[in-house]
């Protein structure tokens, strides 16, 4: 399909030319499971690398450090045990990356107020706006709080955030950051799978007016290590994806060419989310 | 979709009650596009993944054989070292077996007579049968060869052997090994990305009546490390599915529950393939 497909994010309304049909709902339906089975496959792939890649590394990094304990700087030997060190380190950090991915990093789940939250990460928000951008805020009072891992979060914002900057580089302007309910129609693109009994979601979205992206685009953005990647949509993503994942959480992207782009994170509600687990979430087949 | 989604495997003749709709055409070229997709981001994954863990290992093994090089058994750190020795070596399997998935696998391609690599096979195929089965030759005269790697062709032809044993368990039965020339009509559901104007291959067809797969489970089948895959249908066919790759071939495969499993291996033409490479075999973005 790629390009040539029916954009699932278009909304119909702005092109009159589209009149649906009746097959469009059952290959709406079709184009969005697909889409999230894929991203499942990939989830399971780098979950399953990352963890075998762990085990592997705990192993070399434990004898290296048996074999160094009694050398010191002066040893022969020694200079290429700290290579092997610090080559089996930086391997590490692959493996947590693929780990992050499939929505395994380790979280501390508390009690969040989303909207204190970004009014707390205002200064570092502004410090990361490029010179030509503009944030504005549109928090909703009164929202149900989410359990979540604060650190994760700001992750997700700024990562969010450095992708609209980037994205109107050339052109600069607004930014919106807003925070809502959300209650999901069932027709929605998801990038997660969704259990159907449970609709309704706390949402934090980073709206800009940059240079937007394609279908195909939108549907690899959160892919890891891509480098087909447009610009403006880096690898930190593969990152909100997986800590997304692991808040039991979803994602809804609104962008087409040349008309910005919106990313809405969406997270179960507090109360709910003491029911479920990262474990128990519905797996795809 | 899973199991409620149209099986795109099974015929439409065997079920008068599915009278194909002008939807119906769009939504299962929706849908073999969208597992061609899914088949190749698994593959990119891998193959990044299995890239980049080798490069960290090379580092490690060559400082550890530095490190060890003038130590004896008899020194502490030996063990130590052989441990990170033995470690990394395993785990260079492991990224052996996720570039064997991405189709990067080191091939010697030669011409090869598939008729003839595989009666000089019968030997060996006969001990892999277990004593219900029986095997039956179809082997097309006069088909044009192919460029290939012989030692990687029998890994294919043992693998799937083994599959048809393993689904076959119960019953026993005849299993056929077919070869012939094909040609797609552009509707099959594939594995691989085809490019549109190269329609003819040479197949090689393992066709067994075991258990067969459902939808989902066919699939699945190729997919690298999933746990859940159907009886009979076992890892190894995550390396069927990169040789195949690597060979710029594509796979066919009919199944349904009770009902055997056919599947179909399609290997370009050795003309057709000395045009073309690997690197060359258009990617999908």
């Amino acid at each position: 399909m790629g390009d040539k497909s029916p954009n699932p994010m278009a909304s119909k309304e702005n092109d009159p030319a589209t009149t649906p049909g009746p097959g469009d709902d059952a290959l709406r339906t079709a184009e969005a499971h697909s889409h999230v089975e894929r991203m499942e496959s990939l989830a399971a792939l780098a979950g399953k690398t990352g963890h075998d890649l762990n085990n592997f590394l705990m192993a070399i990094l434990g004898n290296t450090s048996l074999a160094m304990m009694d050398l010191t700087e002066e040893d022969g030997h020694y200079r290429y045990l700290k290579q092997v060190e610090q080559t089996a380190n930086r391997a590490s950090d692959f493996a947590r990356e693929l780990l992050t991915f499939a929505g395994k990093a380790r979280c501390a789940f508390r009690e969040v107020d989303l909207g204190a939250l970004i009014r707390e990460m205002e200064m570092l928000l502004e410090t990361t706006l490029t010179n030509k951008c503009e944030l504005v805020y549109e928090l909703a009072g009164d929202l149900p709080s989410i359990q979540a891992d604060a650190a994760q979060l700001r992750i997700i914002v700024t990562n969010l955030l450095r992708n609209c900057c980037e994205s109107m580089e050339a052109t600069g302007g607004r930014i919106v950051i807003r925070t809502g309910r959300l209650e999901l129609s069932g027709r929605e693109f998801l990038y997660l799978p969704r259990s159907h009994s449970e609709n309704d979601f706390v949402f934090l979205e980073l709206k800009d007016c940059g240079i937007g992206m394609d279908n195909s685009q939108v549907k690899h953005m959160f892919d890891p290590f891509f480098s087909t990647k447009a610009k403006g949509r880096g690898r930190g993503l593969a990152n909100v994806y997986g800590i997304v994942r692991a808040h039991l959480g979803n994602i809804i992207v609104e962008s087409a060419p040349n008309a910005g782009t919106s990313v809405k994170i969406l997270f179960p509600p507090s109360d709910r989310f003491k029911g479920a687990s990262p474990q128990l979430f519905p797996s795809m087949a």
